[in-house]
């Protein structure tokens, strides 16, 4: 193979190997990713595996940035693409809220929140990146919103993001141990009110 | 020693098993407690745990038993000598946040929320009945407000509980990720506001 292909082809099986890690990681957790099974569902040896990544946590670090990738893609990128304002926010909601219904049986995100939350290292702060990014995204679609004029001026772009972010969390929470079709009319009635009750 | 004697012991000692566990659940999750490393930490033996628990599961919801209770009475006991009204859900909503204060290095429940919501199963269950009784007993006290006069007669206690649990989870995760008093000032405005809109 020429050298361009070899890359190619490395390439590849690396997208292979994240792919099957991060379904794995989405029931099990990052923690539940074993390098042994991993190997063996791919079809490869463990030290193919780690040939691709240095150490165990360099693989889940990849799959957690690929997950945030997956997430971004789904959520942020339709989003951007409605105007500056209270509609991209709507929009974000919006892909959010699918987003819990459609990974109703394992969120990487929100394990990987719980799994490294109180353990520090890399995948802590890559973690604690990767909300704060969420975070900030949500804050700056908000912000536009107060630029259009279509929220209050005097209404916290920060505040109203910890505020999404908190019915999300709920969302999520009761999506996986109540009824889902429930919980997302009640986190559509939260998102409305909270809102209008910053809508000018 | 008497028959009485002998089961003061025995409940005294299972005591003692469930004081660490919930100590070692709280930071590695209810999956992260090991027979063996327990026994080690009480001075007895493996069998000897086994003796006081049928199994390791039988053991982890007497933990997550545990921890509702410690949550019980830290949380609700408190509130529940406040008059009914908008001042026993406020003290539920700051005895909830002081818990998630004073539990920063971590929630075993919320811990458990997690590692059970999407695995079937006797400890699955528990978390769920364990979610759905806080979660009734919040919107027992906003019913109380409402039929206090102090919030709207059309405010629905459920929709109330699940904006207020939003609340909470988000403060948890801020707590836990980013500025903890930070994340408590934005929990504060997030319930006022909440509670504002509903109030006569």
């Amino acid at each position: 193979m020429s050298n361009q292909a070899t890359i190619s082809k490395g390439a590849a099986t690396r997208d292979l190997i994240i792919d099957h890690a991060y379904a794995i990681a989405c029931r099990a957790g990052l923690e539940g990713v074993s390098i042994g099974d991993l190997a063996h569902a791919v079809g490869m040896s463990k030290s193919g595996v780690f040939a691709h990544f240095g150490s165990r946590e360099d693989l889940q670090l990849a799959v957690l940035e690929y997950a945030g990738r997956r997430f971004g893609e789904a959520v942020l990128m339709p989003a951007v693409r409605k105007p500056r304002g209270l509609a991209r926010l709507r929009a974000i909601v919006d892909g959010w809220f699918d987003w819990v219904r459609e990974n109703q049986h394992g969120c990487l995100i929100m394990g990987a929140v719980s799994e490294y939350d109180s353990r520090p290292g890399a995948l802590h702060d890559a973690v604690v990146a990767l909300i704060q990014r969420w975070r900030t995204d949500t804050a700056r679609a908000a912000q536009m919103a107060i630029d259009a004029g279509e929220l209050h001026a005097d209404a916290d772009p920060q505040q109203l993001s910890f505020e999404i972010f908190g019915i999300a969390l709920a969302l999520h929470q009761d999506t996986r141990l109540f009824d889902p079709k429930q919980a997302r009319s009640r986190a559509e009635h939260a998102v409305q009110r909270l809102l209008a009750a910053h809508s000018r």
